[in-house]
């Protein structure tokens, strides 16, 4: 069979394995790892979690092994709903939800529900790269617009929205994370996020908003939510990843019920309902008030290892080298000097220091970011994280 | 916000929710209903599939919670090409398959993998509901080919293939549920089965092989798998909904390795791996020897509820209405008289005799089929089938 004739167009714009081999490398058991994006296994309180499981299974068995709703387990977007009424200070209720499997298939469903070929959709620079794979996967136009220390640089946007108008183009969607972003550990000013809502709905252009690290703050008051401040224009997408485990793959989109009603037909033709098991689990768990507890304690784990590593950059770092102050998430973001690259620099690294991260172009739309890089703090051992900078120092020294 | 006019090209394609309204009132508690295709929650063996899950949990916790590899878990894989040497009869690696969040998913991501809009693929007339969503949210052109009592007319898709190649139309592939049809509970013939993996690569074209029932026989030797007779043009896909629970929402593809990457690349971008837990729950299990126990004894609850429904049919049903005769799976299909209505007796059945089905249309690309109906008898109590089929027959005497 002749697979290669057949392909879709879409498979020649997300089939870049370069980043994924890089990854591979740094996945050797001799590397100090600052690449995958993975929460810390000691933030997983096993006890509580199979005490929720075992409940399930002994109380709700035969129902929790069946076919769900597509929208999601009724109790447990009620119980979301209840609680974005605490955290992210907005009222919804469970028509305003729905349940998905992990943060990044609600980013597909909103993708799959708004983009044909060839239209615009607004990212961060840099962005979330999955999400990036997600809205090139549906052939979107991509237009960036820059972030700074204090998130998207909303004039930029208004300057671009404005430029596109004149060009009769009216994007899709803006895309962003608004707080610890993935992957600069910025987060948008109060001041900015006010001025964010209002220029997306001069234009008229909705905000996907992508929450996953907003509950990990480790110090300052927690910003107001963009779906907070404008509820009818902000799609709220956020995952149990974080604040549960990657490894139950549930999320949830939170949006005006006929906007949520439009995403339960995409996810029809998907995987039809996400694991009515896991649902139940994570409702017990949630119920049992066990999220909160795990949040507040992931936060002091978490909390040491964004000290330790911006302490030992400071100590490590050749001169000319710049990096982000996240007050929460998992991210730190690097810029070297110009002219040093950052592609080129990893595979070396990971050869003769036995370091990784994440280099600067896959979070670009257009692969710049070369002189950049992301570190990620949340996986690694703590007292592996001064070691691995020194290494990175070292390797940065090499190039400058 | 003016959402309605934001949506992709593909959402009025797949936004018919008339027959969804119509599944709602058949789940009201007084109806008998034949509608959802669910699994016999008896099949479930909780102390079993706990015994599983606790052993995950206190052997696997963390890395359970985990993300885990896109293609997924490696020891399932594993086990799985085992299995289908046993069960499908080929020869597989791990490197051939990888793991989709329920057989949906699976059908997802070929149809992302291959589809550009416009493009054609060949579908079963009747065939299943969600595939043809799924096709249709691709924005694919569909092309039906018949089937009988033996399955796909083979002859009629020949001639089919011939005319799109003199039209320069090379389909992406050829969607079949070979063996217990959804919705029609007929088999394929081993000998069309021959003809058809034949046809298909004379005309370079793939099979897309989708097997969700095959394992559930009540009688008669299994027939060849397609992808057994010809491993490099068929991608075969595969569920755990009907051998161990839909709720665990797990399935697989198998392909060559080169196929399986794309897909991989598709699922990326989606929910980027299966749950890892329910994967892990999924290895033990199997591995214990529990899927086969379950198989086996699910088999003679569905082949009660086959035999009593055939039974009933015959003593209830008005001359002129004809149905197939499944020898496994959950359907079977029913022919009424030309000129009866399946659709609107659908909602005159559930009001006046409180006995529900999926009525024939959306089984068909084009809507046709209004004579048609499905009935699924895995999901109702065995006791409950003759007063259902008394009900229905009813119904349909005062359509005729």
């Amino acid at each position: 069979m002749d697979w290669n004739t057949l392909y879709a167009d879409r498979m020649a714009l997300i089939s870049d394995t370069s980043i994924i081999g890089l990854l591979k490398l740094a996945e050797r058991p001799d590397v100090i790892s600052f690449a995958g994006g993975l929460p810390d296994p000691k933030s997983f309180p096993l006890p509580r979690i199979k005490e929720a499981a075992d409940w399930v299974l002994d109380n709700e068995g035969p129902a929790s092994l069946q076919y769900g709703p597509t929208a999601g387990y009724t109790n447990l977007r009620e119980w979301i709903a209840a609680r974005m009424e605490t955290i992210d200070k907005v009222s919804m209720t469970a028509d305003h939800l729905m349940i998905t499997s992990g943060g990044l298939e609600a980013i597909d469903l909103v993708a799959k529900a708004f983009i044909n070929p060839g239209d615009t959709v607004i990212v961060e620079a840099p962005s979330y790269l999955a999400a990036l794979h997600t809205f090139r996967s549906y052939q979107a136009e991509l237009v960036d617009v820059p972030i700074d220390s204090n998130g998207l640089d909303v004039d930029r946007l208004d300057v671009c929205l404005n430029d596109l108008s004149r060009q009769g183009i009216k994007p899709k969607f803006i895309y962003t994370i608004a707080t610890f972003q993935n992957p600069a550990g910025v987060s948008l000013s109060t001041e900015r996020r006010r001025r964010l809502v209002e220029v997306a709905d001069k234009y008229g252009v909705p905000i996907l908003e992508d929450a996953p690290y907003a509950e990990l703050r480790y110090e300052g008051e927690p910003l107001p939510s963009l779906v907070s401040l404008n509820p009818d224009g902000v799609i709220f997408v956020n995952t149990f990843s974080k604040i549960f485990g990657p490894g139950i793959r549930l999320g949830w989109i939170a949006a005006p019920p006929d906007v949520i009603a439009q995403f339960c037909q995409c996810k029809q033709g998907t995987d039809q309902c996400s694991s009515t098991i896991g649902q139940r689990i994570v409702y017990e768990y949630g119920k049992r008030g066990y999220i909160d507890r795990q949040v507040a304690e992931s936060i002091p784990i978490y909390r040491e290892k964004r000290d330790r590593t911006l302490a030992a950059l400071e100590s490590a770092m050749p001169p000319g080298v710049e990096w982000t102050h996240p007050a929460g998430g998992f991210y730190l973001w690097v810029t070297l000097p110009d002219g040093v690259d950052s592609v080129p620099m990893l595979a070396w690294g990971i050869e003769n220091e036995k370091v990784a991260y994440v280099a600067g172009p896959p979070f670009y739309m257009d692969g710049r970011g070369e002189n950049q890089l992301r570190l990620c703090y949340s996986f690694l051992e703590a007292d592996q994280i001064e070691d691995g900078v020194g290494r990175l120092g070292r390797v940065i020294g090499h190039h400058i």
